[in-house]
């Protein structure tokens, strides 16, 4: 099978080389091909999306993407928007149509001290957000700036709602059965289509599953007050980029969270910490959350569930002998992925 | 002065009801009159923001109103749209012209532990989040839901911007001098106008107030995990409203937290909790977040600093003295409310 890697901007390149050496440590058949993303496309191509990338994913049975984007006082930001790192992005997301993005956010016992909650709220949280990837105001094509008027179009079809309502089941049904359904329905007409349409799917086809609906305001607030409430949150794209950060703050460590984003094509896999540009090329970025996401591509991108444990478990390992600087430890990019490295073998 | 009370739904009336109590006391000259909205109005009215009430706002001089909304499985939940609780509160804030809400977001020394964050954390956070409150998806009249398919807009104009970015300057301006502006300026072009012009009049009129730009997933992030960066936000409604209630988990207890509505009119002062059903009418509500409102009112709506700070003083006291059950103590509304009104006399 073929793994098309996007190191793409800042820390992305060093974290993405650690996760493809644990990669071909646990399964030597994969064959790599790095390509261009993001601002390091811009540079190379004038694209953040170039063509060749784009071809490139005809032949990817997965793609591992790095990070993208540059610090906040980059040239690239002032770029026309399709120019910018993060068009690359969503335009790479638009092109593998992976409409469902996966976020598992778990505090991993002995590691509650990480947490900016209180440890007795950190504990055993396990939640996984199924955030809709290519729709709503994100994507929608009427929307404009125009003198001293903007606006956009959060815009939803039954369809779109329907088939990341399904992935939402899905992992509930491998987990602990509970589904919560996020939306502003009190106030958007959008929200109401997508409760309504995912109530009926579940109703339809999962009625092994329980749902129920909340408002997105008290999600933000529950998740933090009392985050164990949850098994898997579904919502839409914009409310699941804000709820999905928000929640990754709970294990303590950006350094610590994969994704996973299906769709119809091959998965796209990343850490989703941003690029780091203030720490990039130093050696000593946290890798764990690229090496996490190569192991959800062995889970869900090529369908090898006991080499993706494999991973989980040195990853585990290794953050409790060599923890690195964002988690108050000592260990750099390299000693890390040795210790990952030492404990598959 | 007049001051209209609009005690609404749940627990409302009783909140309502001890924080006139406090407002009687220390401004013996106010007079009050009292009327319907949400849940209530539509039962005696058939509207949720009737006319008659619609009518007397015309010769207030503040509002204060307590909650709004049923249970989640209220009939009023399956009205049209137009009928239902929430919509009365939003048709409040409109016949009112209250652009800009200030949520303070406050840990009071002592009551750290009441948080979810780490006390270390927690300790000394003061955040205002000026919330733009009448534009945006909320109100755009280009709406709909029609078969399989939902949309709504959010658009924003220059002056919609610039007179809710005024008033976070100009609290700015009596604080510590810093404001973080909230958008998705990496995805929305809404946002792209959002930022420049709250750049802009930073530029041209506010130039002693630092200013900087952060996305909101984010901020979403960074609120929970290093709160004391923040000063003064100000956002769009949308993103407001989740990072309001996002940031109201901080101090502990929605029952502390109070906010403000202004614009050109009378302002609104209302507590932010919802109207919890479960425990309406048992005498068992803690009013702090209702009478630190009315103290918001003092303040913000009548210009009567000293009185203001007499019932925030006061109610900093009862709550050492006499917590309620939400904060782990045992003091119903009554108790609570008289321990108030001791410390203000
Ligand atoms: C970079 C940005 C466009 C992106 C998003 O908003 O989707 C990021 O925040 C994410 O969540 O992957
Ligand atoms: C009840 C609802 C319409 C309202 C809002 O979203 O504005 C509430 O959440 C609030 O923040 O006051």
């Amino acid at each position: 099978p073929k793994v098309v890697t996007l190191p793409g901007d800042g820390i992305g390149p060093e974290v993405t080389a650690a996760a493809v050496e644990v990669l071909r440590e646990v399964a030597p058949d994969l064959k790599f091909e790095e390509h261009a993303i993001g601002g390091a496309a811009y540079e190379q191509y004038g694209d953040p999306f170039p063509q060749v990338t784009r071809d490139a994913l005809q032949h990817a049975d997965a793609v591992l993407l790095g990070t993208v984007g540059g610090p906040q006082n980059s040239p690239w930001n002032s770029l026309p928007r399709h120019l910018r790192p993060e068009s690359g992005l969503l335009a790479l997301r638009k092109a593998l149509g992976c409409y469902a993005n996966l976020r598992p956010v778990r505090v991993q016992p002995g590691l509650e001290h990480l947490s900016p909650l209180k440890p007795e709220l950190a504990r055993g949280v396990d939640i996984l957000i199924v955030r809709e990837l290519l729709g709503g105001i994100y994507f929608d094509g009427d929307r404009q700036i125009e003198g001293d008027t903007a606006y956009n179009t959060m815009r939803y079809t039954t369809p779109e709602v329907e088939r990341v309502a399904k992935v939402a089941f899905w992992a509930a049904e491998q987990r602990r059965g509970r589904v919560t359904s996020v939306d502003k329905a009190n106030v958007l007409e959008v929200s109401e289509l997508w409760r309504r349409d995912v109530q009926a799917l579940r109703d339809r086809e999962y009625r092994n599953v329980h749902l129920n609906h909340e408002y997105v305001d008290s999600v933000a607030m529950l998740i933090v007050a009392n985050p164990s409430r949850y098994d898997v949150i579904v919502t839409e794209n914009l409310f699941g980029d804000i709820l999905s950060d928000l929640a990754a703050v709970i294990p303590g460590s950006l350094g610590l969270m994969p994704s996973a984003s299906l769709g119809d094509g091959p998965g796209l896999f990343e850490p989703i910490h941003g690029s780091a540009p203030d720490i990039a090329g130093q050696g000593i970025a946290n890798p764990a959350a690229a090496i996490m996401s190569a192991a959800m591509l062995l889970r869900h991108g090529l369908d090898r569930p006991v080499a993706a444990n494999q991973v989980e478990r040195a990853v585990a390992l290794a953050l409790r002998a060599h923890p690195t600087r964002d988690l108050g430890g000592k260990a750099d990019t390299r000693t890390f992925t040795h210790a990952v490295l030492d404990a598959v073998a």
